[in-house]
């Protein structure tokens, strides 16, 4: 007999029925998080036209994507792919759709895409996005960029950390900056290295960053610029707004201008709740992997578990429908990626290890004759939104009793003098204690 | 510029918000039946290795399903595709967790999984699945085969669809009378033709069948057998039940005892609330199509609406683990196809025209200067449950308030006014009533 390998694919969440319970409980917070702030829910397929997909992705994603074909048809190219984000599919649907939707779209997408990365800690190949967005029609203000991250900040308060950080910058900032300094043409490259700055050392950084720039007085510039502009807002705000003023500077004024606003509505956006919990901070480092960024980008941290990386992250995108449409559907969102980030709470145990039973009461039959008897009972105790299982199986009592401590919170005991009396005690079995059922 | 299809891949459901909010109670409210029935949920990967889901799957299966490929590596063959259903990996799950899991495992999985079918009306390529399914050590008691229909029957009553009638049979029972008749050779080819008895004229069917057995007579004994033996069990089975005592009735005995004992819990298990909504009949002419099915099968119709097809289905198998393990690991399951069955719903107009606005409150600035106020008002009535959106667009209020019409089923003016005051009136959207807003 041929013997299969049984485990999941590398890389794939695959979570035992307790830990599932509690995965299910962060999806559901953040899920109904995003619903208390208006957003609307909707679901795209998992696979779409990879010419969609691959439209406005770099090199790495085309290099990650999943293809799909029918077996039949393995021979040719495919045509096919899987999501590796919901933001261009999003982008697909508000084109296609956009004379049935209200605008602004507000939208949130709680699902799983795929990117063919090669599985190590942390990084998985199918995981859970969940992200909500703001989609406008021609135009869309600045106060949705605040929207999304006070949303985003809300829904992360349900998860067993106690204090974030957020972290705001404005592309046009540091692209202002590269601009006035003459170095715009290599923006993709030094991006690059910016957003390096925490996970190099100070001397390696500093190295990079004058290696790319190919000018020791720019560099360093550049280099004084972004490690000064890392801090509360009020803070560096005023030594940012008096730098420049000559024309060059303008993408840079205009950067600067719209960050103070997104921070200034996210103030007062911020949950009462919250503000114990999150520090937000104006960061000149932050600029986001994914090209299609324009304007706001942010990223969020754990203040006491840095070695997390981003919680959730986003920024606002001003084109990304221009592939498929002439409009102008400026946008702004954000995601949290939640089977990586459960992944990293499971390895620190912050997962509480007291496990939910998930069945409120198993109806324990003594012998087959009480069967009937006990699904009846189930019944009647279904009917008061209890969660209820039978044992069905021929095993002894004590068998019997094993398998419900393990699924449920408590038991009841069917013999031949309980359903005679039509009276049945429930046992709690966390406490041991017994008392009269109530039907 | 390029211009795309923007149009989803023909197959897959795409919906707008409102009707996939509709979708989404229905999915919740299977959910929480399945869950109320004891049953555990978990998750497996969309992606599994090819041969895992091809080990046991048909040749249809094979034709249809969809191959996963990297894109570097597309000129090799795939070795990974997309799940096609939910019990194969469920299989797979059990053999790789054994260890962790308390048998018999009462288990559901609600996702997606995916066809490369042609498409056609009704048909999709991906679709939700709801399944339970119950796993056994060793062995597995009939009762839970009456369990896993008894819960499907409770989960179909959240549709608007008023009355059910379930199909239910034992495979060993045809397979027994094919035994007997000398034809067991041919049950693949007879069972597909017995399968479409409503879906053929009476002539043509009797026809069909004439040719797959090839001998007239045997063929006529067949056809009657099927014909008589449709309806409510205590009036079939007396005379089922006497037909063959000989040896070579042994399996088609073992069938009828089997469908019996189903029979006899599914009535008592089956809620109060469904015995004036749910027809229990036995139905000769169910098989099933998939090939794992050794046992009990069944199948569920709308009784106003045969026309839909099978609202769910499902049965018994004994050997689907048997590729990976050596341990005997017997199951039922069944599944409701919701996706189609959602797809149907509304092309007869059953999914209420009614939508519900999904946010509750929708707090409406007259102007920016409103925006801080709108904000921590929104928060206020977050901190209630609310689903609150704030409109924070600096379009003509006359505007704001058909967006707010559009999305929310209240609304709160938010000036300067108000806002000095403190002081907030709520207008009821539906009925344009207008009152105090307690905070």
């Amino acid at each position: 007999m041929k013997k299969f390998n049984t485990a999941p694919i590398s890389g794939m969440q695959e979570l035992l029925p307790s830990m599932q319970a509690r995965f299910n409980d962060y999806k559901t917070a953040v899920y109904e998080t995003y619903l208390a702030h208006g957003y609307l829910d909707i679901e795209t397929p998992t696979i779409e036209r990879a010419e969609i997909l691959l439209a406005k992705a770099g090199g790495e994603t085309e290099k990650q994507i999943y293809k799909v074909v029918k077996t039949a048809e393995l021979a040719s190219e495919a045509d096919q792919a899987l999501r590796f984000d919901h933001t261009v599919p999003l982008a697909r649907y508000v084109v296609e759709h956009a004379n049935d939707l209200c605008f602004p779209f507000k939208v949130t997408q709680i699902g799983r895409n795929f990117r063919g990365e090669r599985p190590q800690k942390g990084r998985f190949r199918e995981f859970y996005q969940c992200d909500v967005d703001v989609i406008g029609w021609q135009t869309l203000p600045l106060a949705y960029d605040a929207d999304v991250i006070a949303t985003l900040a809300d829904a992360l308060k349900v998860l067993p950390i106690d204090k974030f950080q957020i972290r705001v910058s404005n592309r046009k900032i540091l692209a202002g900056v590269l601009t006035a300094l003459g170095l715009i043409a290599k923006q993709n490259e030094i991006f690059g290295v910016v957003d390096h700055i925490d996970k190099m050392s100070q001397h390696d950084w500093s190295e990079a960053l004058r290696e790319v720039v190919a000018n020791d007085e720019k560099a360093e510039k550049l280099e004084k610029f972004v490690r000064e502009n890392r801090g509360e807002w009020r803070e560096i705000s005023s030594r940012m707004t008096i730098a420049g003023t000559s024309d060059e500077w303008a993408l840079y004024r205009e950067g600067v201008s719209e960050l103070g606003e997104v921070l200034d509505i996210l103030d007062a956006a911020l949950s009462p709740e919250l503000r114990g919990r999150v520090e937000v901070i104006a960061d000149m480092s932050i600029v986001r992997g994914l090209d299609y960024y324009t304007g706001t980008v942010f990223e969020t941290v754990a203040t006491d578990y840095r070695e997390f990386g981003s919680l959730c992250s986003g920024g606002r995108y001003d084109s990304l429908a221009s592939n498929y449409t002439e409009q102008s559907l400026p946008g702004v969102g954000g995601s949290i990626g939640l089977t990586r980030l459960f992944s990293v709470l499971k390895n620190y145990n912050l997962v509480s290890e007291n496990i939910t039973r998930p069945v409120d009461v198993c109806i324990v039959p003594v012998s087959d004759q009480e069967i009937m008897a006990s699904l009846q009972l189930a019944e009647r105790l279904r009917q008061k939104s209890k969660k209820v299982d039978v044992i069905l199986t021929d095993k002894k009592l004590g068998d019997k009793m094993k398998y419900a401590a393990k699924v449920a919170k408590a038991a009841v005991v069917v013999g031949e003098n309980e359903v005679a009396a039509g009276s049945y005690n429930i046992k709690n079995l966390e406490s041991g204690e017994t008392k009269l059922l109530e039907i």
